[in-house]
């Protein structure tokens, strides 16, 4: 997905709260925004938002010092979401299809997110996610695919979060599939790490890895050679959340990308509306 | 007021909207962000907001051509103020307390703000404005000083609004007060010019005269001599709207601030909530 004009103001936005989230030091907030500034007006449209996203949370590490400001945050959102995993699981086990419920579980999830959001309820989100039809819903293509797949990429997106994924990956999993859960290399917004998997305790039901990518989203040219292998290989790739949409959906390959829509300019250039669920396959 | 880190965010969103209104070049649009986010790293603090706006919309000018972008807004909620007049008049005379009802529906005016919204309901405004409480409500204040003075400047805000502020200026007429009707001095957003007023026919009610002002608000320093004379003589000024109070509010004059708030930086600035109705008197 390239970048809008509208990213720009969202784009401040960003850089304004993870420098206040950084640091109570007012000076350097304006020197962030000030650097952030000035790369705007540098900034190629035809590149992705996450691309400039990744500068925005570089500078803010470099200008505060800080180099995981959200941490509290994604401690707090993986404790509360791990205590979710038996009510999560049940909700699977009483469905009448259990592959759907584990993704409309999973994408519930996908609310958890300080990129797009600073505030957001998780009961609402998974009382939506479990009742509202989907925007967009290439369920058919995804079993399909799913059928004749023996091994599936599982690219996450945020910290707790992770812990709805992985009744998803367990789904995978008693169907007898092998998943590659993939991670971010390092800490940037409240993207997961590898050290949010191994709490959600993911690294027992797949291979977990990191893109090597240090943007919030998965941008091919910066992953390492193990994830592009894999991505490359793989006969089924499925991309949680809005960054890994907008660096992965000009990729001509099986991905399935699911997601709640936060924003109006992913909301357009998916096809859906804001808050929309979407479980949308890339080479319809 | 001054510029808090909050407003950045908000003056790009700012920017972006005026150069949508004023061009459909996306080059155009992007070379006005260039400029606005340049402007924006220069940018002292200790600057009140509107001077921001003032650089913004001479930029979008400047960069599109487009004089007066939001003319036919302005001529639009012109003719649908204008129109309600009638009625506006028919709720002061049912009322108990005249001159409060006709503060209230000068309030209700003040939804009509480009600078601050890009979606409004003027009907929810009237009924909220006539029936809330004002989150602060100096009114004594104004009686007591309206009882003593024979003139009064009042300093209008938008296009629409004035129409609004006509049933205001009626009521002060009434009670036997000269007022002083002031304008813009070119159009800026959808705020008022002398072309505003006439419209509304305050001219046959008020003495009307622009303030000099290019801005929108009233950046005293770059008001015309007319204006500063009669700012620094009048016993009592009415203040319209956020962008006069983001400009007016540390001169130490008796000035009531009307508005209804609209920011949150506003809404922490002068001790209330977002979308609350406000009568403040600066010299209490």
């Amino acid at each position: 997905m390239k970048t809008y004009l509208d990213c720009f103001p969202c784009f401040m936005r960003q850089a304004l709260f993870a420098a206040k989230i950084s640091t109570d030091d007012v000076m350097l907030q304006r020197k962030v925004l000030n650097r952030v500034a000035e790369e705007l007006t540098r900034f190629p449209l035809d590149a992705t938002p996450v691309e400039m996203g990744e500068k925005i949370h570089a500078i803010v590490k470099e200008i505060t010092g800080n180099k995981d400001p959200y941490k509290d945050e994604k401690r707090k959102y993986n404790e509360i979401a791990i205590n979710m995993l038996p009510r999560l699981r049940e909700i699977v086990n009483e469905s009448s299809d259990r592959l759907l419920s584990a993704i409309r579980i999973a994408i519930a999830g996908n609310i958890i997110d300080f990129g797009s959001l600073t505030d957001f309820n998780i009961e609402n989100s998974l009382e939506h996610a479990l009742n509202v039809d989907f925007a967009i819903f290439d369920y058919d293509e995804f079993r399909s695919l799913l059928n004749s797949a023996r091994e599936v990429m599982y690219i996450g997106d945020n910290a707790g979060e992770v812990c709805f994924d992985r009744v998803l990956v367990e789904e995978l999993n008693r169907m007898g599939k092998k998943v590659y859960f993939i991670t971010r290399e390092e800490p940037v917004i409240n993207d997961i790490t590898l050290e949010d998997a191994y709490f959600c305790r993911l690294h027992e039901i797949a291979k977990v890895m990191s893109s090597g990518s240090t943007a919030p989203g998965t941008i091919i040219k910066h992953t390492n050679k193990e994830f592009k292998d894999l991505f490359y290989r793989v006969p089924m790739i499925i991309s949680k959340g809005q960054g890994n949409y907008e660096t992965l959906s000009n990729e001509k390959r099986p991905i399935f990308f699911l997601l709640k829509v936060k924003c109006s300019v992913v909301a357009r250039d998916i096809g859906a509306g804001k808050m929309d669920i979407v479980l949308k396959y890339n080479l319809k």
